[in-house]
This record gives C-alpha cells, structure tokens and sequence, in this order.
C-alpha cells in the first residue's frame, strides 16, 4: 500500500509529520512516500534507523500556504509538495494525507485526481465522538453553497461511509435543521428534506445543533457553510471553559474531577481520529488538521489504512453508480 | 410605564412568570398588565399582598402553542394571551415581554404591532456573556432567509441599540463568516460584505464562530438560520461539558474548582438578561426564554424597563429615518 505523505503544512513542522509516520510504520504495514526537503526526512529517518522499511522520498521545496488563493497556487506551484503528492496519487498512490491547505486539498482532488462521475463536488467528513458514540458529520466546511441535490448526494456518500466506519447495518441519516419537527428551515433545507425523505437511506428527518453532541445521531447532514459554524462553536465554547477551568484543574487533587476532565477532554480530542477524508474524490485523500501533533498523525494514517482495506471508496462509486 | 406581561408560554408555568413580575414591581416603578388566567393571577398577588399596587388583569383561557403555525394561531385565537398583549402594547403599552411562541411573536409583532417602515423583517438580538465583554448578536433566529440588505439593516439597528447598551460611542461590528479575511464565505456574505463596508457604522470585517466567545466582539450579525445553528451549538457543548462534570462538581470541596465553575456558568447564564428584543417592532417587545425562572423573568422586565427608559426604539425608528 503507497501512501504519500504531505511533509508540509503543519503547523509545528515536518517533523512532526514525519516522527508520526515513522510510529505508523512501526505498526502496520505499509510504504510511505514522503515529500518535503529531503534533507530534513532522510536525517529523521536515519536516526530513528529506518533503513529496512520500505519508503521513498520526492524532494520539494514549495508549499502551498494556507492563504494562497486555491486554483491559482494549483497553477502556480506546480512543484509543491501538495500538487505533486496529488499527481502521484492519482498515478499510483494508494491515498494521501495532507495538512495543507483545504481549499487547495479540494481544488486538487477535484482537478487533478479528479471527482467521482456522480459527485459534483467533494465533502470534507468528519467522524467525531459525542455523548452517545460518534456521529459523522458533512461537508465540514468545503462546500459553502449547496443545492439540495448536492445535500442529497453527501447524504448517500455517508450513508455507504457509515456503514463502514460505524459497523452499522442501516445508519439513521439527519439533515441539520432549526427544529426537529418538518416543515422547519429556510429555503434549502425545505427543499433537501423532501428529497431525502425520498430517497432509500435510512432518513429520519431534522435534528437540531443541540443534539449533536447530546444525542449523538449517526450522520448529520449539512452544507460547508454551516458546518463550518458548528465546529467552530463547538471549538470557541470548549475552549473558553476550559481556559476558565485550566487553573483550578491544573491545581486540584480531586481524582473524580480530574476524571471527570479527562472524559471531556476525550470528547474533544481530535487525536482520537486524526485525519478526515475527502469523500467523492476518486482516489482517499485525507486532510488532517494544521496543528496535528505526531500522534494525530499516526492515527489519521491508520484512520486512512482502515479506509482503504475496507475499499470504502470502490464501495461508494459502486453504489452511485448503481442509484444513477 | 405600562408593561404587558403574558403569563402563558412558561415551562415552569405562569407562577413562576408571576412571581418574577412581582419580585419587579417591588424594585422598580411601572404598572404592570397581566394577561392569563385571573383566578391564578389574583390569588398570587393577594397571597402577596400587593393590594398597594398598580396593576390590572386581562382575563384570558387560550395560549398559543410553541407547535402552532404562527400566522394560523394569530388568526384563529384572536383571544390569546399573545394576540390580546398584542393588541394592547399597540393601543396603549409600553412594552411587552412573553415566554410565549417566538414564531407567533414575531409574526404578531409585523402584523398586530407593526414593524418600523425602514425594516422589512424584525429581528431578535442578543446580548450575552463572553470571556471579554458583552456580544450582541443577531438575528438570533427569527429569519431563516436574509437577504445582503436586511443583514445590512440589522447591522443599523444593532449599531444604534449597542450604543446604548454597550455604552460605546461606536461599537465595532462584524460580520459572522467561515474565515477573518476578506473574500470568504457563501454568496450570501460575499454580497453582505460589500454593501458593510460602505455604511457609516464601525463596521470591521469578518468573525469566525469561534471568536465571539474568546473575543466578545460587540456585534456580530447574521442570518437567522445561522444564529440558530450557533446558539444550539453553544447550549449542546455546554451542557455536554456540564454533564459530564457535574457528579464530580456536586461532590468536590476544591473552592478553586468551585469558583472557576461558578465563572462558567456565568457565561452561559441566561439569567443575567432575561428576555431578548424583538427589534424591528414599532413598540419594544420582549422574548423571554421558555424555561424562564422567577428570577430570570424579573431581569428580563428590568431588561426591558432600562430599553424603554434609554428610547432605544425611538433611537432606532430615528436613525433609519435619517439615513433613508
């Protein structure tokens, strides 16, 4: 299995990306191709005595930064770590995982990797625990305008990811809505919740933003836009009572708070995941979050191993094309 | 000052919404107008012994349900608490505060009310608790499609009504997007943007959803739609953190970890406001959240005395006028 490895982009360096590969491939078992300064890899890799993996290493100086403009950096900078790791995956790479640029990651998938037939446009999905097991949730922020068909499109995508990554035969399908009941929403929500309720999935109807992380629904349906507003609020409130508890926390001796603390932080924990694909690209690309520590890394790899061996992708093609 | 007070619409039930007006009307000087089930209503205030004070009774048996289409149940229960305070805060109140349906208050206050010539939809506002300061936030919920003009009207409003409550000469207003910089977001803040930055309020950019708790910035503005997702976001994460914690709360003697919950909830203390302004309304009408306590629907009539006391509606109706 070749997977490209996107040494760029992190926010605490390529070292760590690299450090959180090495501990994958200690692991399980797989070929890594590392792209980034050479230099930097090769040392790494020689002194965590690497030399009976099998690996490759494209060298690159140029990364995508997080404010270039997506379409024109794809252009531009041909020779990044980001647009060469996408070229090689749609030429014989196995998957990727990036913490580069989004947009780029998207604009990329789409126009050099290219889109599965059915899908318009990709959805970034995250898979996240709550209260109540773990709810995967899309698009998290690709898709800021959608149409319904677009909603109902992510909606079939989660449904074939759902059985997969939630082992559940039939997983219930919710559209984010104002209300629970029907009949509530503005104009695109009207609209998408009578095409799904048409549709072979196990559709249930609205849920609120309340309930995510309460009731912990399978699969919640929403466009980037929104998404984007729900994980971000979710990011805002735990950080700021956490920083209002950090002092009295780090002080106390009392082991149930100290429990306690530690069953919200595995609530937050984006460790646990690592990486979220891009689904409706045709090879598994995989974003993992700008300021991954070496551990999320690793887990996002074999969240991406995981993705691949269930063939995850073929899955939902097949399925599309099946429906279409 | 005559304010209307609908006992109906509470979860605690029109005790509690009683009560709280009782608790005001021993602190502050107004006369209320209670409207709901007499017999309820005088054998409280007897019991109260308020014989002393100002006040009057509308009799009514018919409460509009939060499950009511809100332009059916205006036109069938004509004798409603909600459509008789209507009727009157038209006719002669000063202001109007209920628990009650917020679709029929809101639909009421266009059709019954009013709405001020320069605004084509009210909006409900917000002003709560961050780490730093207080955020005024709307539209909260009551319009789930906007348009780039009615956003820039509620920026106006929200301008006007942050002077006074803020206390700032010029209180600096954002705009609810998926990234700070320039040129993000959907179609819709694209468009909202643009028209902003040509207003003669302080207008300054884009905000991201996590920011408005970590940052208190003075105004925020947004869809309907949008304000809903936040708001359900920040109670479903904070009451997952809470429950999570609370056994271990409720069983410490750590005053540290008792002190640095207490600032928590603090934040996310609906108490404090007690009520939110319909803005837009020709007369200040007031919702008061479902599960109000006493003590909250006390606040929120203070909340609103202060409101009619500063003319922010006049403020307001004045401001738009000017500009137009």
């Amino acid at each position: 299995m070749k997977l490209i490895i996107d040494t760029f982009g992190a926010d605490k360096g390529a070292e760590e990306i690299i450090h959180g590969t090495i501990d994958a491939m200690r692991n399980k078992s797989f070929e890594p191709i590392f792209i980034g300064d050479r230099k930097i890899i090769e040392k790494i890799l020689e002194e965590e005595q690497m030399e009976d993996y099998n690996y490759r290493i494209l060298h690159s100086e140029v990364q995508i930064d997080h404010g270039d403009s997506p379409t024109m950096a794809l252009r531009q900078k041909k020779d990044s770590s980001l647009v060469m790791g996408l070229r090689l995956l749609k030429e014989e790479g196995d998957g990727m995982i990036s913490c580069g640029s989004t947009g780029a990651l998207l604009a990329g998938g789409t126009l050099i990797v290219k889109r599965m037939a059915q899908v318009k446009r990709p959805a970034i999905v995250l898979n996240f625990p709550t209260l109540r097991g773990n709810t995967i949730f899309l698009d998290a922020g690709a898709n800021t305008d959608c149409t319904p068909q677009l909603l109902n499109t992510f909606a079939k995508i989660a449904n074939i990811y759902g059985k997969e990554v939630l082992e559940k035969e039939s997983p219930e399908v919710y559209l984010l809505n104002i209300g629970a009941e029907e009949g509530k929403g503005d104009e695109l929500r009207l609209n998408t919740y009578d095409i799904m309720a048409e549709e072979s999935y196990n559709f249930k109807g609205n849920i609120e933003a309340r309930d995510i992380f309460l009731k912990g629904p399978d699969i919640v349906i929403t466009d980037g836009f929104t998404g984007n507003m729900v994980l971000k609020t979710t990011e805002g409130v735990a950080t700021a009572i956490m920083g209002l508890l950090k002092d009295a926390i780090h002080q106390t001796k009392d082991q149930e708070i100290l429990k306690a603390m530690g069953k919200v932080q595995g609530l937050f924990d984006y460790n646990k995941t690592g990486a979220a694909p891009i689904l409706g690209v045709k090879k598994p690309l995989f974003k993992a979050h700008g300021s991954s520590s070496r551990k999320a890394f690793k887990q996002g790899i074999y969240t991406m191993i995981d993705f691949i061996e269930k063939k995850v992708n073929e899955k939902i093609e097949e399925n599309l094309k099946e429906e279409s």
